[in-house]
């Protein structure tokens, strides 16, 4: 096959995760290169952006979707804006990388994902934590069959603070906001859909969340049309860091992933034997995995192939965050069917 | 205070766990002797005890009940004896070790109860894992509040191998059989009590096992009054042997307890780098924690106190069990008082 | 086979170990029995020794020599009495097992020995971490093969802190009181003999103990016969507890083992992630170890076979610790063969 | 202080370890910038170099250091033109980061330090594990006087296969070559400078190897003039990976490092527990640390401050593999003075 082209990006929104994105194309991803990067903070952008050898930065999206010599966009614009994002990207006939989720309404989600089928475009949800080296070895290790038939699934993960007040109000809430990578994970763990959800929540860190009508801390079992379960357990708060472990159980065996460490180092003293708490920070945790997506989707990109995270996981996570949210209100077992509008 | 007299035992069964409770009575805890053994296999358990250097070995229990020499009994019969040799003892004025459960149904387990209150004898139930080190540490931690407030409790118990079908079919279910411990866990952990449960239950071992109207692998959500949630994921068959661990996540903080293994070699090769699987079995797993309880009994007995793990403990763990079977079965959370008859 | 009756065994001596050896032969050991114990603290030995049920208590070694009851005799009088009782032993036709070393001259441990082979008695030596289950299990793998042949061992060996300035000035130094242990281990693991000693000490704890003509820090290279080469590295003083462990590296892998701890619970706090320190003392460490070995030494003398660890141990670690002694006094590499005077 | 410009580099050299210094100077320090690599394989360079953005290829060296537009190089040529680089590069005025060794003669690498001394101009040696992120951690605990004072060091440095014997012949030995970096470590672990090295080397995996004359297997002893003795295990061949671990014991504790992995993940299935053996060359396990060596030298070149590891730390260490070499084939300690010629 003949060696590809690089692929040509345009990115919306250069706030943490996009400058993210756009420094792991320059830097890190050969086959890609950024030609034009779009933010209403244009000046602030385009200091920022000179350092990378990025002249072209716009203000308006219009201006991104317009440029022919844009391949593919990254949307990282702020999430009420994805589906907007979307279409506009999927009519003008790019390729996409949406950061995730769609849309917190079911239906704009559905529309964006048409507006993608219609046009016949690429798309790719970032959910990255597929691309962690931990939980893709695990994922593999299921694949390949070395733990059998997926029994049980558990997954930790904790924040290490709550986000202020006001985002909370319009996140979405813990589910929608927050587990909804986990409802990724535990998908992409077990390789099979989800029919039924139980979440129990709870107001344990800060009454301020419960006032805002969302929960902090949160239990989820997801049962899998295969049989098998996951158990999610969230909390808005380890003070240690941010935890994020993942184990899967089978027929055969168990795999179970660590928190990485900064360093590996032990220390003794009189007092105690310490090491080194998880990475803080979701950036730092995260961060060869966001490279490893955009990789992924280049070559998806360039080879015309169908990318490792589509739209059907950005609509089935929606669904299990909305069952999740109905069945901590309601204390009952929502099926997916019920939220789906089957 | 003066020197307690060494309590004198009788001993009410000599299978698997009634022996390791002699030996320990006999070998590891110096305030203790036993007079009396009582076992139906009167010749085999008489030549086990003339090892020992106990000398009266009988076959009816009563003949232990009203041995004046006797000071407290050890009840290691079949559990459905158990309340029946729970009142005879009470009413003989014994101090009672018993282990779990008292019985299966909840108005036989109120009578035994009931009777050791009227005779005002000294009653702990045979719940181990209290006892083990691992998991007595993290109580510790818990009490001492250094974990802070508990939010979450995270227990996996995963049998090496089910049990015979034939012992499955009288074992009162997974949640009664197997889950039991881990409600007990999660309420000497949370050191609270639990309102409400919700149990995912399936059949992913062996069809046999769903036949006879049991389950093999079960997630369990339990709600304490004081706002802690605990999740308990249990499974009749880890091929890599006996897995017992316990996380308590809290407001400051979280510990968890790692498998015990019998080494801690660690061996690197060209194939892999290994190192000891999870004591297979309950009795190497848990050897320590057996002698702890009596000692702890003992101890309570020489002193008239109060000791660790008493009647309440075998209560709540049934209804919570009761609750567990019900959830599994009607697919809803079961509040405690719903099974309590309240 | 006959089931072999009990050993018999007389005590001499009931000091910290003396006792730790009387209470395994009682409590875990079902094939032995103690007859007798000897203590010139006649009354304060007799009290312990009630509890345990021994009533013969004697001041006297001679009363256990000629006690024709006793099948063997377990030395633990003070170092430097161990020759006299070995030989008194030895003549009076007892099998016995005695805490290491043998003596800290040559001769005298020559002496011994002859008078051992003369006696035609069986003799174990106290070199009790063979018996521990981690280094055990490292020993297995290199006599299994698992590891290849062996290149390099590497053992860590740290006490906790000093032992008294007065202790140190009788104590032979450190490589005859504290590193032969780790010359045993060493030898242990390789299965060959040393052939030349390199050691490098140091005095960077106390100086008082320089000044009492000893060091409190020493590494030590030992060279084998079969090319293998140790490396062992010795402190006076680990401020977070008692640091034993050992590797084997060979060509096809290394074996490592780690500190044994009280519990394996790991804690996070907003400080940092704490585990348990090293038990702190060689009685913690090696407790079971004790059991082990006499355990075996039972079965020996049962079977009337070679117990595992021999005179020849004894006289070999003897002689690695003279060379050692010598090396770092006069800085330069000692032939093994010079000290032994061949 | 005014925002330093750009530091514009000279690439000698683009084999392996060129051209990861090359894409970490493109990539990863946005303070530097490469304008011209040389190497005599030209069209090979030209294609690599051009999909970095890098349009200047040249063959001889002579055209980076007279080329004004270059204000530091990185001198990766073969090791016996490192010395002649260094000097043309300090008399054209550039600043130096050169790899290890400066030179395997003590006379030409002293003319090369002169050189450097004599123009003034900043030199860093790439003794890149000082940069490795578990290392450089214990570094900094030693400096904030965690560990107290060093008294002991261990470091194990194995590599997973042999090199080539065309290679081993022209290496300078095992201690030149290989063990000169853990020198160096020990170096910076401690602190201090070493005044004697014993080294006992043997060959243990490839006979060819000893016919070369030169061993494969190793255990050196570096004692330091503060008192510290560091002990470093040296094998060529580690059939489990790049094995590459340091521990520091101080007066107040200890740390250690363990190997980095590529999944923490652990398995367990029924045959055994299994995790990542350590990676397996030396470019994945310290790709970080040749970022970071380079990141500082950046910054000093912007400084004009003296960078982290001089010319005094290859002196040290050429003088420390010399005397080691000395030592295992005389058999004796050797002072480094006897080696530096004092």
């Amino acid at each position: 096959m003949a060696k590809q082209a690089k692929v040509r990006y345009g990115v919306i929104g250069a706030g943490r995760i996009g400058r993210i994105h756009v420094e792991n194309l320059c830097y890190r991803i050969p086959d890609a290169e950024v030609v034009v990067v779009c933010d209403v903070a244009v000046d602030e952008t385009r200091r920022w952006a000179a350092a990378l050898g990025i002249d072209n930065v716009v203000a308006d999206p219009k201006d991104v979707f317009d440029n022919s010599d844009v391949d593919a966009v990254v949307i990282c614009s702020p999430t009420d804006l994805h589906a907007d994002h979307m279409i506009a990207a999927a009519q003008a006939g790019k390729d996409i990388f949406c950061e995730k989720p769609i849309a917190i309404e079911l239906q704009r989600t559905k529309e964006a994902l048409q507006a993608v089928e219609d046009a016949g475009v690429l798309l790719q949800l970032g959910f990255n934590r597929r691309f962690d080296h931990n939980f893709r070895h695990i994922r593999q290790l299921v694949q390949q069959g070395t733990l059998g038939e997926v029994h049980i699934v558990n997954i930790t993960s904790r924040d290490p603070a709550p986000p202020p007040i006001e985002y909370v109000k319009v996140s979405g809430g813990i589910f929608m906001d927050m587990a909804i990578h986990d409802f990724d994970m535990a998908r992409y763990m077990v390789g099979s859909e989800v029919v039924e959800v139980y979440a129990s929540a709870s107001v344990m860190i800060d009454p301020e969340i419960g006032e805002a009508g969302d929960y902090d801390t949160a239990v989820t079992i997801l049962k899998f049309a295969d049989g098998a379960t996951a158990v999610i357990d969230n909390s808005r708060q380890a003070v240690y860091g941010y935890d994020q472990r993942v184990e899967v159980f089978g027929s055969k065996g168990r795999a179970a992933a660590e928190n990485d460490t900064a360093t590996n180092v032990s220390v003794a003293t009189e007092n105690a034997v310490t090491s080194d708490k998880p990475l803080y920070f979701f950036l730092e945790r995260y961060m060869a995995s966001f490279a490893n997506e955009l990789e992924d989707f280049t070559a998806a990109v360039q080879q015309r192939s169908q990318p490792p995270v589509g739209g059907v996981d950005g609509l089935q996570s929606l669904l299990i965050a909305m069952a999740a949210t109905k069945s901590a209100r309601e204390n009952r077992p929502v099926p997916l069917k019920e939220v789906a509008g089957e």
